[in-house]
């Protein structure tokens, strides 16, 4: 999928564009910058909140099916692991299909400070094809 | 903990009162109303973002523990159950603990549509005790 | 299901009969005892491998399905958490069905001494229709 | 650790003799053979039991922890993915540490079908330092 039509397909959510995601060409898979805020803490102040880490993650694991397969896709579980407090900064996350099976997909993201590459929180999850 | 230091706690994160959160009293466990809006959706519409509903779970699971022990918890992972697309409508969170270790605390989480009690999603996960 | 026919179906596998799972009568879901020996530890000595844990549970939660549905189910994905050393003691495992869905389906299984009840270990996971 | 000083501690678990598990050498993280046998199937015959590819995947990831530390490490929690049967064949586990803290550890594990390297599972886990 070209990285406009990719950008086009995130910013349907109002969640998405409040994390400012913005997609960049990639390699494999799928790579987005995200910039959350200060509104997007545990308290007002530099870190982020688990839920949130958790939505930038189910966001580019659920679209590395998308990009990958041209049909929508939802999530059917998740798993995330926190590594380190996720800081109000310029982070990048990154996601790919594990498996893209007719009914049933799986795909991984990872989340990290960009910049320094640091890593701080991965998910894996299980999807099913909509429609 | 007493209803109104638990929601003071809650209010100190902007997540938490973009989404409504409004502890009640419980028989066991944590209890949260929640009023996520149009803005907390995949496509403005009527659907909310898988995020947001780990957002809400992860908070009902935190709080159980932090409700239970009086000490606060960090999550270390966490596994959603997405059982049903969960509507812009008030919903309510219960959060339970597990198990509240010296060090390791376990807690579920379980979001249902209020008044119907209609189960939406459900979570589990592993925590650490801050400090 | 009838416990004959749920206990023919779990003979099936020789996993089972060297764990001596045998079906009881349940109110909801299923129940199976188990009796794991020395041959299912880490140590050769009293505490199980985490794997036999996970066998134990993966067995009760797909056979939850199997008997409320009549039909054949496959793990998709399983999340246990283990909250105590299991012994080479009587076990009992419950499975219970949190979602039978047309293709979908979600179990959970809780592993207790048997006696005491004393839980030993959880487990979740999606599961997908055979045939 | 040397590979035979490795293959010492896995020997010390039934359950792992059982598997025909063999350390070898790797560059990163631990690699083992397993060889299942019929006694490990759902069926007799040629689908192996989801709680032996648990198993074989939780002693990976926590091999890999204990490999890199020298300490003793108990699992958490564990995340398994199923993506295609394992048959009773020749098999090879990877398992790698995500990160080895004072107290809480996370490693991964990959099944693969030796010889093709085809992925069979994968499994990610939260793991507490022993002792």
């Amino acid at each position: 999928m070209e990285t406009e039509e990719l950008q086009r397909l995130v910013d349907t959510s109002p969640v998405h564009r409040a994390l400012g995601l913005r997609a960049r060409a990639a390699q494999a898979g799928v790579v987005f910058d995200a910039s959350p805020g200060p509104e997007h803490t545990t308290d007002e102040r530099d870190v982020l909140h688990g839920g949130v880490v958790a939505t930038i993650l189910d966001t580019a694991a659920t679209f590395a099916l998308i990009d990958s397969t041209g049909a929508d896709w939802s999530t059917v579980d998740l798993r995330i692991d926190y590594l380190r407090p996720a800081p109000v900064a310029p982070l990048e996350v990154s996601g790919h299909v594990v498996q893209a099976g007719r009914r049933i997909g799986r795909a991984r993201a990872e989340l990290a400070e960009r910049g320094s590459g640091r890593l701080l929180a991965s998910a894996v999850g299980t999807f099913v094809r909509a429609g």
